[in-house]
C-alpha cells in the first residue's frame, strides 16, 4: 500500500481526493497539509467530515514529505505548485498536480497566468495527464499535470475528432457550462447564492486561461497551430460541466459513423462512455462519477456537428483524473477507487 | 380602454399575460377563456391568483368574443390558433398569437410542426411581431404572430449584425440555454424536479422548430437562404433564456465597434439594452422584465464574435412582447404596462 | 408627489424599494445614499439597473436631505438608522427604518443586537410598522420602526389568534424557513452557492435577534410576558420565508373555525390573505408581491393548532411593507405601487 | 457472497439500491424485476447507467426466486410487498421491504394507507428495521420492514430521548423538510420543477401515513400511546430530509448534557453522529452517505428542546438503512458497502 499527501487541504479538489481516496485500495492518504490551517481538524472547516477525518492538519515540511510519502498529490492554488515540485524531481515522489502550473510552456503561463513559470527542466518532464488519451505518456512520468476541468471535458470529445480528421480544425466553437464549485470555494459575488441561483453568467469570454490548454492539445493530434472560440457559462447547480463543441464536418458523415467511430476510438477506456444517437449527455448522468459521457449529432442541414460532453468538474475534471493518473503510473487497474455509479437522481 | 379576452387560459403564457395586464392603464381583461377548465376559477389551479381573478373561465363562443372583444391573445398550444383566427379577420378585433401557427410558411409548418397550416389568406396577413425590428409593420397588423422565446433572443442579436453586414451569414452556431418554465406546464420526465435540478440537458439538437423561424426571418435581412446550426439546453431554473451566438466576422473590427453599431441600431428602442464592453447579460438580469440585453465580444485570435442575448422567456419571449405588440398597433407607449424593473436578487 | 431618499443604496432592502418606488404615482424617488459607492452608478453594482436608474448615489449631508426630502427610506444595518433619525425628529421628513435599531426597548436592543440603543426619546416616538395590525398608529407616526422579516410573519398569524383567545400562550413554537437572500448581500460561507445549495441549514437556533421583537409585540396582545421558541432554517432558494408556527388551542375548534375567524379579523386589509381549508401557503404563491397569506390546521389528534405564513421577505419583510406604511402615514390607499401580482411561476 | 434481487426495479428506492450494492463485498445483485417493463434495459430508463447495468429487467417468477436469490429487496409502491413476501414465510429467503406495507398494525394500515393490510402471522413476523435502535432484533429477523424516510430521522432523535425520560411526551412537534425525491418518480405538479423550484410547499399536514409510524415506535420506549403533530414541507433540492423536533423538557437540563447523553447512547454505533454543541446538522452534510447526524439545543428561556436530524432519504432513509439491515442480518460489519463519505459539495 502506498502512502499519500495531499496539500492544498481544504479547497474543494482536496476534499474531493479525501472522498474518492477513502475506498482506494492500494492508497492510504497519510498526510493533509494545508499551509493556512496547519494544527486544525479537517472537519472544523468541513464538518461533514467529524469522525472521519480525525487526524489535524500539518504544514509543509519537504523533507518529512520526501521520507514518508510515495504520492504527493498537490490541490493547491496557481503558482504554488510549481514551487514544491523542483524538490521532489530526484526523489521517488511521484507528484500529480491539480493546478495550472505544468499545462502550458512557460511562454504561455506568463501570457495567460501573469505569473513565473516552473523551471523549464522540470516544466519539461511533466506529463499531461488526460488520462483516456495520453495513457502511454503517463505510465512512466513522475511528474503529472492534471488537465483543466474545461479541458478534460472538450479535449476528449476533440481529440479524436480531429486524429480521425473528421471535423476542419478552423472555426471550432466550444461553448461550456460549468456549475457553480467550478469557480473554487473563494467568496465572491459569482459564488454568492443570491446572484447565481436562477441565473446564466457568461464569464472571461475569450479570456478564460484553459483556452491555451485546450489549443496546446488538440494542436498535437493536428498538426499545426489550432484556436479555438471558447466561451464559459456559470451555471446554477453546484456539480457539473457541460461543452457544447460546434465544427465543420470535413466530409460528408452520418451521425451513426460518427458514433461509431468515437466508439471505437474509446474502446478500451473505462470512464469514457459514447451515447447512441438520439441520446445526450447530461451532467447529472455523471454527477459523482469518473465517467466522461459523449454524444454526437451531425447536422445535414449545415453539414456541421455538434459534439457535447459532460463531466462532474471535481471527479473527472479534477480529483477523480488525479486518482485515475496514479493507478496508471503504478500499474494498478485505472478503475481501482473509481468505481462509482452516478448518483441519481 | 379596450376590452381583451384571453384563450388558453391555464398555461404559463396566459398566466403571465394576466400578471402583466393586471396593471395596463389601456387594456381591460374581461375574459379568461379555457375550454378543459370552463366554470372553474382560475385560483383553483393557482392558488396565487386567490382573491385577484375573481372572474370564472369560460368557454369559446366566437360571436360573442367578436361583440364584447377588442383585443385577442391566443395562448394555446401549436394548432389551436389557425383554427380560431380565421373567424376574426374580416372583423376589428386584434388578434395576437403567442403560438407558433403563424411563424411559418405553410409548407414549413407542415414539415416542423407536422401538422395542416393556417389557410393561405389568413397566414399572409400575418405580421411577425418582432416588436424592436419589424415595428413599422406592426403599426398596421391586425393578425400578430408573436415570435418564439428562443427566437426572440436570437434574432435580436443576428438580425442587425446580418442587417449591417458585420458577419458571415454561413457557420451561424447558436447556443440556447432555457429555464424550465419554457418546456410549459405540462408532466414530462423533463420537466420533473428531480430529473433537471443540478443536471443541464441537450435537447432536440438540430430539430427545434424554433430553427425554421429563426431561419426565415434571419434570411430577410442577408437576403437569401441562411442556415443556423442551433442547440438548446435545458437549465436548471424556471426563467430565462440565453442564446450564445458565434459567427465570423465579416471584416476586422472591434469589440467597441461592434458594441457601437449596436447601441445605434436600438437607439430608439425601448427594451432592448446593449451592455457596454466587458459586461456580459445574464438571465436574472432581465428577469421579470420585458428586457432584452445584448453584450459582444470580438475575439481577435479567431476573427469571431460571440454575442450574448438574454430575454425572460415568459416576458420577452411571450406575453411581454405580445402586449408591446399590442401597445404598437394601437399607437400607444409601447412601454404601457410593461415598466417593469428587472426583480433582483 | 413626495420627495423620497433612501440611505443604504447597495443592499438588497435599497434594490427592492428602488424597484418597488418605480411605480408609485405619489412618491418620486430623487435620492439613492450610500456613504461607501457616493459618487458612482449603482448600474456599476447592478447592472440590471442600466438604462433605468441613471442619477449618481450620493453621500449623506442631513441638512440638505432635511430640505429636500418628505420621506426617508434608511435601509442600512443596524447601528446606523439611530444615528441618523434623530436629527429629523423635529422637522416634517417622515422616517422608516427598514433595520432592526427601533424595534425593541433600549435594554432589550442592548441585550440582542449587542450596540448603544437610540435615545430614549426618539424610540418612544418609533411606531411598529406592522401593516396590518399596527394601522391606527401608524397613521400619525413620523417615525416608523418596520418590522423584521420573520416578525412580520411570525406575528401576523399569532396575534389574531392570541387577540381571540385562541391559543395557549405558552409553548408556542415557531419553524421558520427563509431564502438565502434574506441574509443579505454579504459574502460568507452561509451565501456560497456550492455551500447553500442543495442544503437546509439551521442556524443561529434559539439566538436570533427577531425572537424579542416577535416576543414584544406578541405580548401586548397576550397582555402578559410570552416566550417563544424560535428556529430558522435557511433553504436553498433567493427569496421567500415561511414560518410554520404551533401552538395548543385554547378550546376545541375545527379547522373551518379558525379559518373563520381569521378571515373576519382581516377582511378589511389588502396584504392578508387566508386560504381556504385544505390549501397551505406557499413562498411562491406570494414571490414578488406584498401578500402575507395564512392557512391553518387543527390537528385534532394532538388538540393543537399549525399554522403557517409565507412571505417575500424581501417585499412585505421589508420594502413592500416600508411603503405600505408610507401609503398609510400619508393617507394613501395602502396599496398604491404594490398591486402586484405574485410572479408565477 | 449472497445473491440478492431487487422487485420494484424502476423507481428510485430501486436505483439507488442498485448505486450503493456495486461495492458491496458479501452481497453479488442478480436480478431486477419491474413488472412494468420487464425484457428492457434499465439505461433505456435511465442513461446513467449505461454500460454498468447490461442485464435486462425481468419478470416476477416467485419459485425462481426462491431457488436462486438469498436476499430480497422489495422497492415497490405501497400495497404490493404484502401479497409477495408471504410466499417467502417458509424459505430462506430474507426479505427487506423498503415499502410501508409491514411498518404499522394491520388495522393502523387499514386506516392510514387505505387497503387490506398483510396477514396477521406475516405482519407479526416483521421487524421494524430503524437499523440503529433495533439492532438485537433485526440480527435474528427474517422479515425487515424497512422504516419509512421521515420517521427514520424523527425516530433516531426521538427515542434516546424518551427513552432516558429527557422530554415530555404530550407536545411533541416535529417539522419536516425533504427534497423533493422524496416524492418519488412519478409525474405530478408537486414535482413539476417550475412549481417547486424557489418555493416551500407545505403538504399532507396532520394526515401524513408517516405518523402512525413515528407514534408506533415512539409509544414502545415512552410506554404509552404518544401522540405527535407532524408537518411535512417540500424544499426545492433532490436529495435529503431534515427533522427539527419540539418537546417540552422534563428537568431542567444544559445543551452539553443533553449532547453527552445522545452521545452516549450512540457511542457504539456507526452511522449516528451526535454534533458537538453550536454545530447543527445540514442536509448536505450527510449527502450521498447513510449517516444520520443529530444537534440538540436547550432553549433555557422556554425550558424546551430542539432537536434536529439530517439525513439522506434515498440512502439512510431507503436504500442504504436496507442494507445495513442486511449487513446486521447477516453478520457482517454494519458499515459494509456503506462507507461512503458526505458528497460535499
Amino acid at each position: 500500500m502506498k502512502k499519500a499527501a495531499i496539500i492544498g487541504g481544504t479547497g474543494y479538489g482536496a476534499i474531493e481526493l479525501i472522498r474518492l481516496l477513502q475506498s482506494h485500495k492500494e492508497i492510504q492518504l497519510t498526510k493533509i497539509i494545508s499551509q493556512s490551517q496547519a494544527g486544525e481538524h479537517l472537519s472544523s472547516t468541513y464538518p461533514h467530515l467529524s469522525g472521519i477525518i480525525t487526524k489535524k492538519m500539518e504544514s509543509l515540511d519537504l523533507e518529512e514529505l520526501e521520507k514518508e510519502i510515495d504520492i504527493l498529490f498537490l490541490a493547491t492554488p496557481a503558482g504554488v505548485a510549481k514551487n514544491i515540485i523542483p524538490s521532489f524531481q530526484d526523489t521517488s515522489v511521484q507528484c500529480i498536480d491539480l493546478s495550472g502550473d505544468f499545462r502550458l510552456t512557460g511562454e504561455e503561463y506568463s501570457e495567460w497566468y501573469g505569473k513565473e513559470p516552473a523551471p523549464a527542466d522540470v516544466l519539461e518532464k511533466a506529463v499531461f495527464g488526460l488520462s483516456d488519451i495520453f495513457t502511454e505518456d503517463i505510465k512512466t512520468a513522475s511528474i503529472i499535470s492534471n488537465p483543466g476541468c474545461f479541458p478534460t471535458a472538450a479535449l476528449s470529445a476533440l481529440i479524436p475528432l480531429i486524429d480521425g480528421n473528421k471535423i476542419l480544425t478552423e472555426g471550432i466553437r466550444i461553448d461550456a457550462k460549468t456549475g457553480i464549485s467550478g469557480a473554487g470555494k473563494g467568496l465572491s459575488e459569482k459564488t454568492h447564492f443570491s446572484t447565481t441561483n436562477e441565473n446564466v453568467i457568461p464569464y472571461k469570454i475569450g479570456q478564460h486561461q484553459h483556452i491555451p490548454e485546450i489549443e496546446r492539445y488538440a494542436s498535437k493530434f493536428a498538426k499545426k497551430d489550432l484556436k479555438v472560440s471558447f466561451t464559459t457559462h456559470l451555471i446554477p447547480m453546484t456539480r457539473g460541466l457541460m461543452c457544447t463543441i460546434y465544427a465543420d464536418m470535413k466530409n460528408q458523415e452520418t451521425t451513426a459513423s460518427i458514433l461509431n467511430y468515437l466508439q471505437e476510438f474509446y474502446q478500451a477506456k473505462s470512464f469514457v462512455r459514447i451515447l447512441r444517437e438520439g441520446i445526450f449527455p447530461t451532467t447529472k448522468g455523471v454527477s459523482g462519477s469518473n465517467f466522461c459521457d459523449i454524444g454526437a449529432y451531425v447536422d445535414e442541414r449545415t453539414n456541421s456537428l455538434v459534439v457535447v460532453s459532460a463531466i462532474d468538474n471535481l471527479v473527472k475534471g479534477a480529483a477523480g483524473q488525479a486518482i485515475q493518473n496514479a493507478n496508471i503510473m503504478n500499474g494498478w487497474d485505472e478503475t481501482m477507487g473509481l468505481e462509482f455509479i452516478p448518483v441519481f437522481p
